[in-house]
């Protein structure tokens, strides 16, 4: 074990730049490595050992995820949360200057300050007692404003970047000369003095880029540099941290059920992410009953539980053992297989050995007109129990995650470690090990709860007894209802409602095991913040419901911590309440702080800012973007139909769309964009339409949110995604796989639908171009096609979200995919069309003329002299007649209109006319004929994808 | 308390260069401010929390100062010793940054390796056990020795010029704008960047002063900033802090004697330094008498003795109370202390009144032939208890050392802090308060045996007992006879003895109360190492006795711990002799690592490293020193005589003598100069008279070494003290008081004592000069005439210590002080002149002669022609007689062979002849005469002060 001790003179920041109102905070590191296994375990018996009593305070593993790319680094774990507070941050280390660690190791990170503040109860860092005398204030506050003026004003930046140059060099040096401890000290050197650098607003936009790459640089080359020297010692620290054993306890031998009996697999876990829970469950769904047939065992009543802390998969009834199997296998032909005295040749017998059949017991049938051997395999089931050892372990492996992590066997991950195995059937112990853990006859409690630790299950009715003692809901659907029905009675309380919100209660259901929900309260005065903090503050940061009345928020507060209450109780948990409270309090505070700070400027004053924040290095800052964007809205105005008051709106909107990103509030919680715009705009004496314009254009934020309700907000969002799309994509940064770091998926979809919403028919490859001419760098043709080809998918996405018909989608999509308005609208009138009950006819007549034509590499050209037939004279004239309406383009009401008309003659046309005449010129012309009709549904849809075609 | 964890990960070296050859050491630095009253108490419980129980090892408190002059820093205190190593250092600091410090805090710093090493019974740090896989070294040692190669190779000068530059800027930048801690961090990184500089060699001798000066600069304006800063908030430290309180026993009333009784006085303090302890025993040996004889109180068997942690003043019998003392004062006359009605005037009142007799007490009485008032003063002897209380404070006040501390009250000094007081007279305690604290009937014990703490004392008898139970002998001739009986005991049990060294003994006496004596042995391979540095590691280092054999050392040593043992018991502490003996088979290690090293190279190879090493700022390097020892040899050869042989032997020495400075053993133990020089020479191959120079020049090294056995020795110390002395003289650093930091008297007493004992007649003045001349600098004659009279100073000195006559050094250095050998044979025969009975009229013919021309500005020439008398015709004749004779300049026995004959006729003379005759040529031509007689002393004596002239 490591311990690090951190006294930071530096300001807390991430090395996104971003600061905190106070910066003083020491963080005292401690890393586990390896794993020791019960990493958890240990970390609680020191909050114990602090005087933290697990068993009255609520602490929970939230997910939280570390990251620094200037370092190479990352890992997976949680904040811990001290009645709602964040005391630790607990990380498994996944890599580190670019190098993938093994072993694993576990990080804490305890926040000294935050520690004692909740141990002593102290609201304010500066009240924490340093003894019995001072107060940390006191000890702390002087050099505190000192450092941090000394940060943020005076550090003189030429020295400074000497400093770096310095410090970087002689890094450099350390490693040519492999002395790769000191190499890393100056590592971390640059990186302070890059942290200085950047309080002092010193860093321009290809600076940090290039600062980035360099610590990155540097980072990879310690960490080679390391490894190559830890190899050249022949890793003397591997061997000798010791393995960890189980202990072994004594069980009577396992008893297998004889007949059906229910079946019980737990997956014991450190908390997982609620969206792993979730995605976990749905594959553990599929999974399983492909699984269980493939296994020939039959089940009954599949119910795949999941808290935090477990995934469980529940079998009503289990087969006691496989369904017996028979299957005949066909071998080499008779007359390969015997020899002239009718003796098995070598042929036969592989083939009998391969199958496990007695060359004896092979058989001699006809298949297809010839005489084979055959085998016929007999396998008789075997016990549930003793195929599911060998299927668990692999349906735990067949898990995935949109992120996971490694924690003791390299070759192994998952969302979070596995901590223990249970699987019964019946009563009896399914054998079985994964990664390091053998499946033994014990659960868990929830934690801190008498049994927080193991637990022996003698039984499957056991089991389920000793979670609902320890009060934990292990079905997530009973969990849910559970935390909906004490929202509302807790809401009534006061008189006043939880707005809903799914996607908070299925994040919250998944952070608890056993929810007991608590009426917390905040000072009325914070009610005067923007209602979108509060929420977010309390939404996002702290996973509390908002409570409100009428549509007015209410100073109180849900949060549902994980303590068991009994049924149809609401235990008041004061301290825990008061907690939450405080921290929420805190977080109000910071937030009114920065509004209040930050409307001391005019929302025009931050645009200079814009240029020191990178949007991204080849793309320039967020001041080049805004530029770009109040150029583009000029572009884009006279094709979606603006009133020149809209217009004025729109432009003064672009230019101040961004200002907001370099206020504090935006700066502390970046999903406040456009909200804080909106309000500093109208602070700053903006016109009401301009602020709504700001807030919209970022509208829709997400799945489920509105578009923008004005024009404005319409064309600066519209303007804004075309830049980012067009830049990225030019800058070689299209989405990849399920790699979207930029929310490119986003940007489109929201330009795809808010067109759709309004209505506005908009050629995507026309603006897209704008955008493309306005970009600082060049776009290749191709990269243009893939980026169009990328909003075309999202209207794919849409319109199927929509619940239109695939192959329809498809039709329209592949024809007009760069028109999503309308597309759309083409979308709904062919997806009535093929409802019809004379659809197939028309298809029918439609496809004949596709067919036949195709695969043609030249269009020919129809001479009305060369008609020979009626029938073809006959559709010639119906489709002369027919193009001589007017046709919209992409519009499916005027292709119909016109086409069918035609669908008799096409009939009559097939029916009597030999298209493929000898005489070529007879045949070119009536293939002309053909293809004028084909092209009747060009740049409108495309049949040949519509089923039945 | 305040708790500073300072992991090193620079070279560990203090500011003038010093390094280990093991350089990872984390120091655990406690700061207790303010002085907590018991800080040893406090931190010998950290040592028994970390598992040291101080009853089975030897933990001694050593006297070591710390002195930081590039901070502006200093404080007095210890090394702590654990069985022999050095665990601690306990300083209490006095001044940081030049401020005075108030209040006084106590620094403790914990050697973490080394206590760890005891801990674990590891010989060597990478041998401690990290934890139970690893040790230090697998975890430390890669670090240690790649943070060394980067700072002892890799560091690139111009770089860390240039931070130290930035830091140095950065810190100014901060002070302007008065943010004294980040300045503060700033200084903290200059010091941290010189010592990388200077551990690559790389600072020259005017750029490592001008780093100090910049250095202390910097650190006074950021210690006067901070002063500032704490002041404007009116210092909210200072009285948060809370008093500690006494703990108040109840005691019964004391019952003091009605006769005379013994009488007891303890002063208790922490371990005061041993030559503290000599000091105060004799300041208070030749205080008491004085101080009991102004109280009037009578004693008998005054004895004063001493421990490291007591002062203790023993009375066999002090009088119960004063004697009565009666006094007459004479008041005002009586007609002003009487109206005309015999009543008192307000003079009479007043008088009366400051007397304390009552007016109509006073008395009429002669005076001088007027009447006078008189008040006849009887005062009553007060019990001596009560002048006692008053009394004592000013004795211990009056107690002075040649370094004191403040702890708690800022106006108190004293050697180290008083921790408690106890005064008895019979069985009754004094009352007394001094520093804060007040006499108590209670004493402490041994530390660590059994009562270490408070041991309640209630009558003068249970005193005595207590401290014997103890095993304490507190009587230190006792201590010391028996620590002699010891040492002859254990050396004879391996058949051997002890050399004697009085020095070491008086020391060690006074590190222990209870002396006990252990004999430790080590790897007989070391005795290879040159008997020097065995003695300096034992004698110095360990305050070890060496033991040995018809001169040869043995592989023993013997120490003295602080444990008791009864009277003739000799126990055997094995852990604390096996702890002992691995310190010193740790450092004898080290030297022989050194010897090996320094021994690849030739002794002439460290010449070029001398120029790198600064003598004095203004005088250059050791090396510029080098080339002028070797310019002022061949300069002084010719004066003293010198063969062929000798000169070449003296030159190559002088080239030589300071090249072992630059070596790795001198560096490690500067006393070791010259003789290792001596052993490296040889080893280079030099002729063994040049490698006896080398060593001998710097004899005699202190008072009562001898002085150089060879002529080329004699000459190399010559020319080194005199450019020594010169330069430093020159360049205004001239010892002042008290101060001698460059140790120049002891070379103007080598220097003197060494032409002595060669009797060599050299003129200073002119030697000098020679010096003088090679200097850089310029010398004014002021200061040539105060360097020649501070070498004179020294001569007068040493002939005093040989014990002649005061006078009769007087008078013959103030005639001849510049030629030390004449002066010395001089004192010799008028110290024997001096004694013959007809001396005074020797002295008295020539003092006439002296008396009546001193005064005179003019020297008057004799003319024969102009002499009248008989008497003076027969002096004139008997002048021009005795000058005839040859007589050697300084030669007293010369100057009585001439002068003797003249005593008749200068009686004569005298008798006979009125020297003030009227007639001024006659008068002039007389005194002429006897000028001519006083000049026969010039250069030889100055007969004027000797007594009875």
């Amino acid at each position: 074990m490591w311990v690090m001790w951190s006294p930071l003179s530096v300001p807390m920041m991430d090395v996104t730049g971003k600061t905190q109102p106070f910066l003083s905070a020491h963080q005292y590191q401690v890393i586990l490595k390896p794993d020791p296994g019960n990493p958890q375990g240990l970390y609680l018996k020191s909050l114990e050992a602090m005087g933290i009593d697990p068993g009255v305070h609520d602490i929970r593993f939230v997910e939280d995820n570390w990251k620094s790319p200037a370092l190479g680094a990352w890992g997976l774990g949680w904040e811990v949360w001290l009645n709602g507070l964040e005391i630790t941050q607990f990380t498994y280390f996944q890599q580190s200057g670019g190098q993938a660690l093994n072993p694993v190791s576990v990080e804490l990170t305890y926040g000294l300050e935050r520690i004692a503040m909740a141990l002593q109860d102290a609201r304010d860092f500066k009240d924490i007692r340093w003894n019995e005398h001072f107060t940390y204030g006191d000890v702390q506050l002087q050099s505190e404003q000192q450092f941090s003026k000394y940060a943020f004003e005076l550090a003189d930046v030429d020295n400074m970047r000497e400093l770096y140059r310095i410090y970087e060099e002689e890094a450099k040096r350390c490693l040519d000369a492999k002395q790769v401890l000191p190499a890393h000290d100056y590592v971390l050197k640059c990186s302070h003095t890059f942290n200085l650098l950047d309080t002092r607003g010193a860093v321009g936009v290809t600076e940090r880029q290039g600062f980035f790459h360099r610590m990155r640089d540097l980072s990879r080359q310690v960490a080679d540099a390391y490894l190559e020297e830890r190899q050249t010692l022949e890793f003397p620290w591997l061997d000798k941290g010791g393995k960890q054993s189980v202990k072994s306890r004594k069980t009577s031998p396992p008893s297998y059920p004889k007949k059906p009996a229910p079946f019980l697999l737990e997956i014991g876990t450190e908390e997982l992410p609620s969206g792993d829970v979730v995605d976990a469950v749905s594959q553990l769904e599929k999974a399983l009953p492909k699984i269980l047939k493939d296994l020939r065992l039959e089940y009954q009543g599949l119910q795949v539980l999941a808290t935090p802390r477990r995934l469980v998969v529940s079998l009503a009834e289990l087969a006691e053992r496989q369904e017996d199997m028979e299957r005949r296998v066909k071998g080499p032909p008779k007359d390969r297989a015997y020899d002239e005295n009718g003796k098995p040749t070598r042929a036969a017998e592989g083939f009998a050995s391969s199958t496990g059949v007695p060359v004896s017991d092979l058989i001699i049938d006809e298949f297809q007109g010839g005489l084979y051997v055959w085998a016929e395999e007999r396998k008789k089931g075997l016990p549930a129990h003793e195929v599911l050892s060998d299927a668990l372990p692999k349906l735990i492996e067949s898990i995935t995650f949109g992120q996971s992590m490694r924690w003791n066997d390299p070759s192994l991950a998952f969302s979070r470690p596995i901590r223990w195995l249970l699987a019964l059937h019946g009563d009896g112990l399914i054998p079985f090990s994964y990664a390091g853990l053998t499946a033994r006859p014990f659960t868990r409690g929830l934690r801190f709860i008498g049994g927080g630790e193991e637990l022996a299950v003698n039984s499957l009715d056991a089991y389920f007894k000793i979670l609902n003692d320890q009060g934990i809901i292990l079905d997530q659907k009973q969990r849910m209802a559970r935390i909906s029905k004490d929202l509302v009675h807790l809401a009534a309380k006061v008189g006043a409602e939880v707005t809903p919100d799914q996607r908070l209660l299925t994040e919250v259901t998944h952070l608890v095991e056993s929810p007991t929900a608590l009426l917390g309260e905040f000072e009325v005065a914070y009610l005067d913040l923007p209602r979108e903090v509060l929420v977010s503050v309390m939404k996002k940061h702290q996973r509390y419901f908002p409570v409100e009345k009428d549509g007015v928020l209410l100073p109180y507060f849900i949060t549902i911590v994980n303590k068991p209450s009994g049924d149809g109780e609401y235990p008041e948990l004061p301290l825990i309440t008061q907690g939450n409270a405080d921290v929420i309090l805190a977080r109000f505070a910071d937030a009114k702080y920065f509004v209040k700070d930050d409307q001391e400027k005019q929302l025009a004053d931050y645009l200079p800012a814009l240029d020191l924040l990178t949007f991204q290095v080849d793309l320039g800052s967020m001041g080049d973007k805004t530029k770009r964007i109040r150029i583009l809205v000029d572009m884009i105005a006279p094709l979606v139909g603006l009133t020149k008051d809209e217009l004025a709106v729109t432009q003064r909107a672009a230019e101040l769309a961004k200002a907001d990103l370099a206020s504090q509030m935006v700066v502390e919680m970046t999903s406040l964009q456009g909200v804080m715009g909106y309000y500093y705009a109208l602070n700053s004496g903006e016109k009401e339409p301009v602020a709504v314009a700001i807030r919209e254009h970022y509208a829709p934020a997400s799945a489920g949110d509105s578009g923008p309700a004005t024009k404005p907000g319409l064309v600066v969002g519209l303007a804004d995604r075309l830049d980012s799309l067009a830049g990225l994509f030019a800058a070689g940064l299209a989405p990849t796989g399920s790699k979207d770091p930029f929310a490119q998926r986003r940007a489109a979809l929201g330009l795809v639908s808010n067109l759709i919403s309004w209505k506005i028919n908009l050629d995507l490859a026309i603006v897209l171009d704008f955008a493309i001419k306005e970009l600082p760098i060049k776009m290749s043709p191709e990269t243009r096609e893939a980026c169009l080809n990328f909003i075309n998918d999202r209207l794919h996405h849409f319109l199927r979200d929509a619940g239109f018909p695939h192959d329809v989608v498809d039709a329209v999509v592949s024809a007009q995919g760069n028109d999503p308005a309308g597309a759309y609208q083409a979308v709904g009138v062919l997806s009535e069309w093929v409802k019809k009950k004379d659809w197939e006819v028309t298809l029918d007549s439609f496809a004949r003329c596709v067919r036949i034509t195709r695969d043609l590499e030249k269009i020919h050209s129809v001479t009305k002299d060369l008609l020979k037939e009626k029938a073809e004279k006959d559709l010639y004239k119906a489709l002369e007649k027919a193009s001589s309406v007017e046709m919209k383009a992409g519009d499916l009401e005027d292709f119909f209109k016109i086409f069918t008309p035609l669908i008799p003659f096409i009939t009559g046309f097939f029916d009597n006319v030999l298209v493929m005449h000898e005489d070529q010129s007879v045949r070119e012309n009536r293939l002309g004929l053909l293809q004028s009709i084909t092209r009747l549904a060009e740049s409108t849809l495309d049949l040949t994808r519509l089923e039945g075609f």
